[in-house]
Formats: C-alpha cells, structure tokens, sequence
C-alpha cells in the first residue's frame, strides 16, 4: 500500500508539473511551428528543381534562390536584391521560410499566396527579366522536365499555372520546426537561456506580440511602419497603399515573420537596420514608444535568437539539362528578342 | 566426373568470358572514375560552406557557386560568365567536377592546382571583386567559420590558405563515378546502346582519344585548338601563352575533360558552340580534318551522353549568420572601401 501510495504519489506529481507546463504555455501568443501538411511530394520535388533553376530568368543568372537563399535563412543578407543586369531592387527580400503562413505575399501583400507570389519575380524587368512565355517555353522545351510535369499533372504540357504550383509546393515544405523556443513552449524549460525568458517576457509585456504573434511570429497582418515617429529612410516604397489605393494604408507593410531572424538581416522592407539590436531599438522607439535599455535589448535580442530552426534539409537537386530546342539564355543583351536557340 | 567435368567447363567458360571483357577494356584509353581518396572529411565539410558562399564576394551575391553551379554540372550553361556588377567574364566557365583530375587549373593552367585556383575568382575585379584581406576579415568575423577553422585546422587565425585549402578539398569530393560507359567498362555490355558504343569506336578511331583520355576524358594535356584551321571566335583569349609567353603556345588551351559534357554546354573557351552536335562536327574539321556524317556524329554525342555520371548528392549546406563586426557586403556602391560595417 505504501509502495502503491508512492507510485501514486510520483504520478500525480508528474501530472501536476504538466497541468503546469500546459497552462503556461497554452496561452501563449506564439504557437510552434507545425509540420508542412498535404504535401505533395513529386509536385514539391520537381518544384525545388524549378526552384534552383536560373534558366526562369532571361539572362540565365538568376534563379528563386538567389534572392531566397535557402543557404541563408530563405533571404539574400542584402539591403534589397539584386535583379537582372545588377539592378538595384526596391526592397528587401523577405524570407521564403515558413512563407505559407503569410496572410498574404510581398511586403505590401499584393499576392495572394505563394503560387501568385512566384510568377512575379520571373516577369519582373527588375529581377529575372524574362516573361512567362519564355519561361514556359524554356521549362516546356527541357525533356527532363516535361517528364517530370507528366508525372505531376498527368500532361507535359507545362503552363505557367503548373510551374507556379509546383514552386508554391515546393516552398509550404520550407517550415523550420524545432527553434529552441518552440521546444520552450513545449516543455522543455532547459532549452531557453534566463536571459531569453526574459526578453520574451519584456517582448510580449511591450507589446511586440500585438503584431509578431501566431506560429510564424508574425506574416499575420499589415501594419503601420513609424506609428509614433515616421521611419527615417531614402526608400520610396509605401507599402500597402499600392495595393489598396487607400491613404490609410500609407506605409502599412505585411509584418514580417521573425522565424529565424537571426538569419535573415538587414531588417525593415529598406534593409536599413544592419542588426537585431539595431532593429529592435528602432521598432521599441517608433512602434510602442519605449526604449530599450542595453540590457533589454540584449534580452528581446536572445529571445529572437531562439527563433532559429532547423533550416532546410535537402540534397542539392541536379537540374535536367537544355534540349536542342531549349531558348538559350541572354545574359549580356539588352531589349527584347525571342531568346530562340539558332 | 560429367558432373565435375561440366562445372569446370562453366568455369572456364565465364574465365574466358572475363579474360575477354577484360583484354578489351584493358586496353582502353579512357579509365572509369574512381573515387576520392584521403578526404579530410571536416575540412570538405566546411569547403563545402565556403564554396557557397557569397560573401566571399564584395558584392555578397556571387559565389563559387554561381559559376560553378553544382545543379548544372559544375558550370553555368553560359558562354562566358557573369562578374561583380553584371561584368561580361572573358571565357567560359568550365566544370568544377572531377576538376581535381586537370594537370592545372584554368583553361590557360595559369594555376597549379584546385588551391591555387580558388584564390583567383575572389579578387578577381570582374568576378568576385573582393580582396583576400578583405575576404579573410569577412570569414574570421563569423562566429560560425571562427568555430569550424579552429576545429579543422586547429586554430581560429583564418587565412586565405586556410580557405582556399578548405574549398580545394571539398571540390575534390567532387567526383562523378558511375556513368553508363564506365559501368561498360567494367563489363556491363547492357550499360551502353549499340550507337555509342559505335561512337565510341569511331572516337577512338578518329583520333579525338589522342587528348581527350585518361580518367577525366581530358584534363591532361595542352593542346592547339584550331589545327587545320583556325577556330572562328570573337574572344580574344590566347590560351597558354598567356603563361608561357611562347609563340608555340598561342591558341593552346588545356583540353576540356568531357566527363558530364552533356550537363556543361556550350562548349569550347568561348562558349562558341550550343550544342554536342555542333562541338563534334567543329572538332572534327578542325582538329583531326574530318567530317563526321549526321549518323557519325550522333553516334558520338551518344558516346559523349554516356560519360554522366552521379551528380554530387549532398545536403544543402546552411551557411553561419554573420557576426556584429563582419563586413556589410558593397553590392552597390562603386570603387575602393574598406566594405566595414558601421
């Protein structure tokens, strides 16, 4: 009886330290990342080949992961992107990890989802410079890929609606679970430094988690950039407004996830704060009002830190080579012309 | 005794067999891939890192990579490449896989070998554009590098031996065993189609294994390219005598390997010829005075097609996260600067 007290005893204590662990952390404004659902795995595999294919671009230079460098945190490091013929692009390239949680894409959100989201960049004068006829005739001419497109969609007749799909699958795989702070919030108390409890405390008792909240800590909404001050930048970009024609919306950008934003500097759609510090000190004076001492700071800062998850993991895909008819890449002409192979 | 007598005949009969698969490829001028030997499994690891990394450039954009591009056979299916600022690159670029197999590096061999020649495209003002001082501060300045150097070379003091040490031994892993003809080689008769192995008899025969031999079908040797008559080309390059300074060594270049030449195209120093069809047929008029047949040269390229073997098959590296005080990439900004961070 004794012995079955005890056992009693140690499983009612188990459950009690769990009921604990559980209501902490069930309300939460941040939720761990979740495993990539629905996936369709050939769809997703030909599309990571598209993915890393710089013939999508006119000069044959440039490829989604370019700018989305799956090496470095799904961005470019960059203040913002460099686009056919070393243009200057307008804006910082947002990370394409865990990109599936946006409520829309795009800085200003001007695309749905990710699907719309990929045929922008390959059109785009600025970025890859080629057009979707090319793009489709390029990727439809390559008997690699029309193969794979057979065994995909049941055609080899490749359209600009299946090379996006494809991409889109592709990038709903790109979640990164696991972050140190997802392991916090499911129990696991060893896995965050006393020093990034607390600056999650002060991250959620300021404020910040009005906005960067949910499974991608952020990507949820579009908000206004400079509330109590404006943000002091050369950058004409104007956010949502262009989307929505709405005065209102001037300088309301989509909220950035902060999954992994160890990873993904500089920060702010200009790429103008260099590093975490930096950026929360900015976000602390022109959104709450507030300003950081150095120790906060280096609080919020080990707090953002464990955002950091396993990024991807996957084997460099080889990529089908050119047929005879495949249109050969322009990456020193200027103007228009057909790209057509002689 | 009949029994005996019938297993021994068999025996003897698949010895006989051997002996002749044996004496036929024995002979043979080219030799199957073998692999790499004494890799130091780490330091590849963390060449790997480097190898895709663009901050090794000023602009933070251009990596080993982009022109050696590890989805695309190791190059980047342009005729020349594309440098710091969008810069026309003055040849093409040639494969990094099996490169380990070349007598020296570069089309000119101005390099000694896979260490040497990594040094060279990261100053290179019209590639990489950076600097070794600066390149070396970029890589000590990443806390990551900083922990990787020390456990690889046994101390946190970064230098560009060190890195290019590190890269030269990941592109040695960089062999690609396995292709239909040298699994022919070893005996597999089913390996290779009746056409390519009629195109190899015709290669052999014709001359082309005079150069292009040896394990890395090439590699070995410098040779004239336009020997019966010059080789038409807007390029300038003049080959070898660009080290030598000797009269004899104008217009030599180092022979290409052909291994995975289906996946390099477009071919020659100038990437003057799109296709395989079009490299044999100017190969044969100017190198050996021959004119192949439509039949002949497609049963060469089908030869050529068989030299694919197993593209590298590694996980995509995650690059570390730059530190506070590594420099900020220049992508756009013109002219000397130190690249320091603020």
């Amino acid at each position: 009886m004794g012995h079955l007290f005890k056992v009693a005893g140690s499983t009612l204590a188990l459950a009690a330290n769990l009921a604990i662990v559980s209501t902490s952390h069930a309300v939460e404004p941040i939720s761990p990342i979740t495993a990539p659902t629905n996936i369709h795995s050939e769809k997703a595999e030909l599309g990571k080949k598209l993915f890393f294919d710089p013939r999508l671009s006119r000069s044959g230079f440039i490829s989604c992961n370019s700018c989305h460098n799956l090496s470095m945190g799904g961005a470019d490091n960059l203040p913002t992107s460099i686009g056919d013929h070393w243009q200057q692009g307008p804006i910082n390239s947002p990370t394409v990890l865990n990109a599936s949680l946006n409520v829309a894409q795009f800085w200003d959100g001007r695309a749905a989802d990710l699907k719309e989201q990929a045929a922008g960049p390959i059109a785009n004068p600025g970025e890859m410079a080629s057009n979707h006829t090319l793009a489709v005739s390029t990727i439809a001419s390559i008997p690699g890929y029309r193969q794979a497109f057979n065994e995909v969609f049941g055609t080899e007749s490749v359209t600009i609606d299946t090379i996006t799909d494809a991409i889109a699958e592709f990038e709903k795989t790109l979640k990164t679970p696991n972050a140190p702070f997802d392991l916090w919030l499911k129990g696991n108390e060893q896995a965050l430094s006393q020093q990034a409890v607390e600056g999650y405390g002060l991250f959620k008792a300021s404020g910040c988690t009005a906005c960067h909240n949910g499974e991608a800590v952020g990507g949820s909404s579009f908000q206004k950039f400079g509330i109590l001050a404006p943000y002091a930048t050369d950058n004409p970009a104007e956010g949502r407004i262009a989307v929505t024609g709405n005065q209102a919306d001037r300088f309301s950008f989509k909220v950035p996830t902060l999954r992994n934003v160890e990873l993904t500097y500089p920060y702010f759609h200009d790429g103008g704060a260099a590093t975490l510090s930096e950026a929360v000190d900015i976000m602390g004076k022109l959104q709450l009002g507030r300003h950081f001492s150095e120790q906060e700071n280096a609080a919020i800062v080990a707090f953002l830190k464990s955002l950091t998850g396993d990024q991807p993991s996957f084997g460099l895909p080889a990529l089908p080579p050119s047929g005879p008819d495949t249109p050969r890449p322009k990456p020193f002409s200027q103007g228009a012309d057909t790209g057509m192979a002689h």
